[in-house]
């Protein structure tokens, strides 16, 4: 079947799968807010129609949460899942957003054009490439070159609880010879990037107890622990001052990376001073005698997502509150165990509490192991191919700091490998206000999708 | 005149004195919010209008801010000055009240009677004791012992931005031969006690800036500094492990309290046990070497009052933001120059910023000195008999934890001596959730201020 005819068709159809992908964004499906839910439901809505548009045999599944949808296609040739998810990060802070997120609009921004909204790279954006190429496929071939099963997830931004139950309880209806995912992002402008290797994740929260209530900084003020303090002082204890974390055992199962890929990941095109430029970064926080990208792929993290407590409002308020509150996330590499982490941190904590403070944690939170790719499968140089075909440089295998956990999820549920490949950039603003996707890559990203599923069957 | 008529009138009105009462604490004066401006200027006419119920000639004055109330009745006898403030705290976290703070009623609890709600004991209730005490004795003697000259605030819990610049204004309508001030609380429960020695008070406030715009702390998680725990740092260094300041030059104008004072203060009937009891505090977090009393009355402190940065919401969110926020007072005593510990607090915060982070301030905070009151004036020891008769229990000289800069106005513009009694309990939860006033002490605080009336003329 002719690869030409369907890149030809992306190209006259960009127009019509931008306003389709438009249709997508404007759906609130903000997945950890249960303010949301019915946005959330809509957008799962949105996706059986769109995957029935194509003749894709679609529905949506409930569970515990947000729904899964679900969608099969083709009968012969290998067999591929496609995975992507709909829900997004929340808004917040609103103000510093210079639209509304969910009002989106392709910007013209020095010549290079964009488009903006929540979710626009992370991940909607990313998951319409996938499926605009496969509409492609079928306009100009009445078929798909493979046999593949949609799977796309309303839960990602939230920790996945229901994502694991349900590919167990659906695990034959799944199960394909390889996974693709679409959330990851290109190592360098223009460089096409399949990623290699994930850090892992491990969520955290809790809240620190001090006095009975909030109290009086004039009456109180001295006596009384001040739990905005002791959680300064805790939080200020997490590392040293190399950048190191100094949770007991904390780097006991990190593996260091080997020279070889050392010397891979210097020659990839990453470029340093534009990744931290993008970011308003003078200099690193990281770990010392490692390089950025070491630190961002293969190094583990310890950082605070959310702190609070207190008064927040206008004005002054002289209070010594009863609690203070915080959210940490670690990202995890190579054989660090979730499990064993979520102890030693809370360890530490409980050591350095004092004054009569005490904790509490939330036991909801999850945590995921970092993921290694298994590159040594001849469809990771086949797609690597089709990449650099498309971009018209060569493809690379990359590190990744995010955790994107499905991918470990398909291989201890399904024993299925997952390969990753993606079209956003480092300035895409993923989680910020401005969120960002470049047109280019939509555009490209799609082409991309189109050759990847030539050059695997 | 006869003062036994007035107190058996104050006991015959009790009823209808807490009625009105309840009249002033359903408006939600809170200053520190403009949201509420509306209900501090109500608060204002309707002091006005209960100070012309007494014969007062009464008038609301509009400031920059929120308006001042004054008033003046009688033309002969010592002339004192009676200061209180109309304004209260928010009621944030709004959702730890066991009802609405603005909807005060009076609760039977363990067989003791108490008024419930905002303001009740801090400073609306104390405010009442005083124009009640004046309301009897007009409706006993047709007039007052004395000329008085009333002067309410309602910025006291925002830092009182006008009152200087309108006692400056007003300087000669304002002086009087003594201030009286009902803000301040008994040392132990039915203890009446004369504040002879107040903290000051600095306030500041800052963002510490990191990244240009939040990031994804998988992306950036490493390299990236991350706010939260650079501010965690900067509050951490602002204590020692024995709860002193570190700031340079801290402590070069503490005055260590004599012997003679700390004698007074262990047998000024000061319960340690109950006070930490109250706050629901097992050990002390201040100063190592000074007891409670001391850390509490004659120590500076720092304490935070609010801190804040990134994600607060339900769930999670992998940002690493962009600023961190910080709420800070300062209690300052002796010769503590709040100008001077405002540069030292600066520079020290200053001193502690890496990584590319910076710091914003607010320039818009106030400062006070700490007060020493003139207890060698005659109408000292006359209150104190005074009240020793109303509380049958003798009435002590104490210091007080809080500031209340007026003491320290009256003094520098008016040059004018303040006395400042009060009936608070520890207990009252004032700036906190479920705030109260015992009605014991509204009833007796009215008696003892027709015996105060009483004795200075």
């Amino acid at each position: 079947m002719s690869l030409d005819a369907v890149l030809t068709k992306i190209d006259d159809d960009l127009d019509a799968s931008l306003d389709r992908l438009m249709g997508l964004l404007k759906l609130q499906s903000v997945s950890t807010d249960p303010a949301y839910k019915d946005e959330v439901n809509k957008a799962a809505d949105w996706l059986v129609e769109d995957l029935k548009s194509l003749g894709v045999d679609a529905s949506k599944r409930d569970t515990p949460m947000h729904p899964m949808v679900v969608g099969h296609v083709g009968n012969s040739g290998p067999h591929l899942l496609f995975y992507g998810h709909y829900d997004v990060q929340p808004v917040d802070p609103i103000e510093l957003w210079d639209h509304d997120p969910f009002a989106p609009f392709i910007e013209d921004r020095d010549g290079k054009k964009v488009i903006r909204g929540r979710g626009t790279s992370d991940d909607k954006g990313q998951l319409m490439t996938f499926m605009e190429a496969c509409r492609a496929w079928i306009a100009v071939h009445g078929e798909l070159p493979c046999r593949i099963t949609f799977l796309f997830e309303g839960e990602e931004e939230t920790g996945s609880p229901s994502l694991v139950p349900f590919m167990e309880a659906n695990a034959d209806e799944l199960k394909a010879d390889l996974a693709l995912i679409c959330d990851t992002g290109m190592v360098a402008q223009g460089v096409p990037s399949i990623a290699s290797q994930l850090r892992g994740m491990l969520k955290e929260e809790f809240v620190l107890h001090g006095p009975a209530m909030d109290l009086h900084s004039g009456h109180y003020g001295g006596p009384a622990v001040n739990p905005l303090k002791e959680i300064s002082r805790i939080i200020a204890s997490f590392h040293d001052d190399d950048g190191r974390v100094t949770i007991d055992g904390f780097y006991d199962d990190v593996i260091e990376i080997g020279d070889n890929l050392k010397a891979q990941w210097k020659t990839c095109g990453f470029d340093e001073a534009e990744y931290m430029q993008n970011a308003g970064l003078t200099e690193s926080a990281g770990e010392k005698n490692y390089s950025i990208l070491e630190q961002q792929w293969s190094r583990p993290t310890l950082e605070i997502n959310g702190l609070w407590g207190g008064y927040q409002g206008a004005g002054s308020k002289t209070v010594i509150p009863a609690d203070a509150h915080c959210k940490i996330t670690c990202r995890l590499v190579g054989d660090m165990d979730p499990d064993k982490i979520r102890i030693a941190l809370r360890k530490h904590v409980e050591s350095q509490l004092r004054l009569g403070t005490s904790v509490t944690w939330d036991n909801d939170l999850e945590g995921a192991p970092a993921s290694v790719m298994n590159t040594d499968r001849p469809e990771f140089e086949q797609a690597r191919q089709a990449l650099s075909n498309e971009w018209d440089r060569e493809a690379v295998f990359v590190g990744m700091g995010g955790s994107i956990p499905i991918a470990g999820h398909f291989k201890t549920v399904l024993d299925m490998d997952a390969m990753l490949i993606g079209f956003a950039s480092e300035d895409d603003r993923i989680h910020s206000p401005n969120e960002k996707y470049d047109v280019e890559a939509f555009h490209k990203g799609t082409r991309s999708w189109a050759r990847v599923l030539a050059a695997l069957t």
